[in-house]
């Protein structure tokens, strides 16, 4: 492309995957991911990723195929996803923490051409069939062997050109399809264009003040909108990051010590664990300068202890897959000033604000839904218009999320209009659940709910009414969802009852439930 | 637009208008602008841009109308500035430091339909029959008395509608038409879209580190870019600026201690003149964090001395309009590492590289032009697609410039290969001068070129060859172009010749000249 001319749109494009090969033109030889002690440097990210592309193109998968990916967080797994980008194919990462079902669900529904995947996932028992009957072609990511059908990453690079292919990508083509759990139970795929996560990366970047001297850890799942965007917002700014596949607070420690991390990203619970294991183990952790949290306000005292011994700074990011990613931010001067659940103000890449049903934005004070506007609103759910429109009403961008500013304009989070469970970083659907215990013999009717949780941030608690002269033990119960769900989406508790809420007209009252046992959960503890 | 249905591009829209609206719902009480003792909140900036837009609109212009504007710095200009963006208009800021026949130009070549102007460029005798010629509708921006046509901008907001208009407008929509000066002279009207205004700014505000608690100066002309963009990325992160219309040394200082100031923006002679003020009559510069240069590299000594007593932290950006309007930032950790024309490394929004003349990329070393690809880069020159194309070339934009990057990636800007003169922080084509002096009766031939000078970065220098038996002064000749040319496109100095160095085949070897008289100006004092 750089030999003939081109059309303007190639001179003005921000493709996703041009971020690389925009800062190995700047730093080709910083380090931009570590994994434990292997590296990686822009200009070889850059020139893996590219060879990925050529070969994508040379399986004969044409730019547009979807291509699903089943990976935890590694070099191979970022390279694998610029790869895609590069390639003009659309990213559909899958939560592999889901079960076969969902998996196959997802891979279905994306209409996926290829599965990138790690070795390791593919010998789940749940997950081998399903790929397998699938039928897709697979190309293994992480320490891989070739068995059968699949080719390990290396070996696919290994021949093509360094350089980026002579693809036609336009800003507003479709990059990434992310599922994200409905309420409906099935999962929705958000897609997004290149234009729309790029104005998020670039915001991203801006609110986090990233720069060339930044060390970012990358903990949380990257098939995640928000640990993405930390990826790729860090990528823009030419900074490095240090890969985890799981959470242990001492590899984190000891991370940040080695590594010099400057900024951190975590759930609260992780915070609580690293704070404890600081407190028996010091490690120099005078690197770090601004700790970012998710998913749950962080506990006042915990807050003021983290801000005292761990770090000076913290801000909590909010947001969903449909605005990518956050779209408000608890800015780290609000943090010790107000507490509850604070999401403060929106981002520079968006506006946010809080409407009634008619669609008139209410003033402060008022309560009422909150939404967005901004180029990093979704382009729309895949293969479902009416879903789409449900939530893009009278302009705006609907979350579910009920709240309301306060008298300085700082946004308060107060219920959510969806019936989803928000724990340890994770959506779990209510009526996910609820299905799997009306499937148990002995249960006449199921209602499930979130309940405050110190560690989990929300629990997912199920209330059962059993049939007459069915006879079932809370541990029984407890290991039916086991059984029958993911890990995160099996309940923390089971509470037998023998009469539910209702309302007049028949159903159940399900904020009743929430207020009368709101301190189930109250005494665990809030480390692991 | 908030209480019907609304396509898709409302929701995801980033347009230039919406950034008063999303920064005043964050904080509508605190302080975008202040002028003097004058200030502006964030919620009357929306409301006083949203008023304009709606008088434009009742006056009859349509969405797409090119408005005028010559206008100093002031809060009236930017409140006309964004009144013309929410009308979904196009802005065409006028250099009014050009004579009456340049600003003609500049407005009838952007078929502008109407004319927002300074009550005091409109009495200036070379501006009043030009606009009066026009025959456009003129309102009057700031010190405003009505007279004749004329409007004030305070009456024209009265009784409009506070809230921004229903207008449909498209990021890819044509914003603003800022006329640039062409090498042959005539100025070219260089077209940006929302989208690639937008780009520049979120990665101004990123790589600039703004937020809510930057105080920034606003004293370059805000018809250029690169004030401009300072602008916009300032009220995308939510900070507080501080207008000047001219430079003071001793109006500057004050503000620095009074608004708590934490960034400048300057040419190097500011600084300069800065620190010698600063030296006699000492204020409070504690708040200072960041300074901002343009337009020429900072000669050692100072930058030194401005480290050391000025402002912890410097930063050059460097650009043009038609990459808008930063492309290349020579970082604060490599000022007092390396000396030069250094301009750095490319910013967030773009990414940069040396082309050989065959569209061939260059690895660092060589040397060849410096082209930039990104959403920054504008859709092209109006009317003008020869221009357009001949900077379109191979993919990439051509900027003109000849340039390499150092052995450790930071781009060293060699040459231009346009005939263009910066001084003082304005472009002279060099054949604009020449024709004037071409015009000279004793005059037999002209030749231009812009020689290093420690106040305006390059002078203006005029080398003439005399008419057979003519006869004239260097000051007559001064004086001739003093009277021909607006004040920062006169000449210097007018050096007489006996002959010209000249090329086998009959052409002005500029580069011997440059050469030659290389320290003409090296005795001048570096302050006024």
């Amino acid at each position: 492309m750089t030999t003939t001319d081109a059309p303007r749109h190639i001179i003005r494009r921000t493709t996703l995957g041009d971020i690389p090969t925009r800062s190995a033109r700047r730093r080709p030889q910083s380090i931009a991911l570590w994994d434990g002690d292997e590296s990686l440097t822009y200009a070889a990210l850059e020139a893996q990723a590219n060879q990925l592309a050529h070969h994508l193109l040379a399986s004969g998968l044409q730019p547009g195929a979807k291509v699903a990916m089943l990976a935890s967080n590694s070099i191979e797994m970022v390279v694998a996803t610029f790869g895609i980008f590069k390639a003009g194919m659309v990213w559909v990462p899958v939560n592999h923490m889901l079960g076969g079902a969902d998996v196959r669900y997802v891979i279905e529904h994306a209409e996926a051409a290829m599965v990138l995947a790690d070795h390791e996932l593919l010998q789940r028992p749940d997950l081998a069939p399903t790929v397998q009957e699938l039928g897709l072609p697979v190309l293994v990511l992480s320490p891989g062997r070739t068995s059968g059908a699949t080719t390990p990453l290396l070996q696919a690079l290994q021949g093509q050109p360094a350089t980026p292919p002579g693809i036609a990508i336009d800003d507003d083509d479709l990059v990434l399809l992310m599922y994200t759990s409905g309420t409906t139970g099935k999962q929705k795929g958000v897609m997004h264009s290149h234009a729309s996560v790029h104005s998020a990366l670039l915001s991203n970047a801006a609110e986090g003040k990233m720069d060339i001297h930044m060390v970012a850890t990358l903990g949380l799942p990257l098939f995640h909108c928000a640990q993405f965007s930390g990826l790729g917002a860090g990528l823009i700014a030419g900074s490095s990051m240090v890969l985890f596949r799981a959470f242990d607070p001492h590899v984190y420690l000891d991370a940040v010590e080695r590594r010099r991390i400057t900024q951190l990203t975590g759930l609260p619970l992780m915070y609580a664990a690293l704070l404890q294991v600081q407190t028996q183990q010091p490690r120099d952790l005078s690197s770090l300068q601004m700790c970012t949290y998710g998913m749950a306000p962080m506990p006042r005292p915990l807050l003021e202890k983290l801000t005292a011994h761990f770090c000076p700074s913290f801000a909590l990011g909010s947001g969903q897959t449909e605005a990518f990613p956050i779209t408000v931010r608890f800015r780290p001067e609000q943090q010790l000033q107000r507490f509850g659940s604070y999401w403060g103000t929106s981002t520079m890449a968006n506006d946010t604000a809080i409407m009634d049903g008619d669609g008139n934005l209410l003033p402060w004070g008022e309560v009422g839904e909150i939404v967005h506007r901004g180029a990093n609103v979704m382009l729309g759910y895949y293969k479902d218009p009416e879903a789409t429109a449900a939530v893009s009403r009278f302009g705006w961008h609907h979350t579910g999320d009920i709240g309301k500013f306060d008298e300085d304009g700082q946004l308060l989070f107060l219920d959510r209009t969806k019936d989803m469970i928000k724990t340890g970083g994770e959506n779990v659907p209510s009526i996910k659940v609820e299905e799997v215990y009306l499937r148990h013999p002995a249960v006449a009717n199921a209602a499930v709910v979130g309940l405050p949780h110190a560690r989990w941030g929300e629990a997912v608690t199920v209330f059962v009414l059993l049939k007459p002269g069915a006879q079932a033990t809370v541990d029984e119960l407890i290991g039916h969802g086991r059984q029958q769900l993911a890990g995160f989406e099996a309940p923390k508790h089971v509470q037998i009852l023998q009469e539910f809420p209702m309302t007049p007209t028949g159903k159940i009252q399900k904020h009743r439930l929430r207020t009368q046992f709101l301190e189930l959960f109250s005494n665990q503890a809030t480390t692991a």
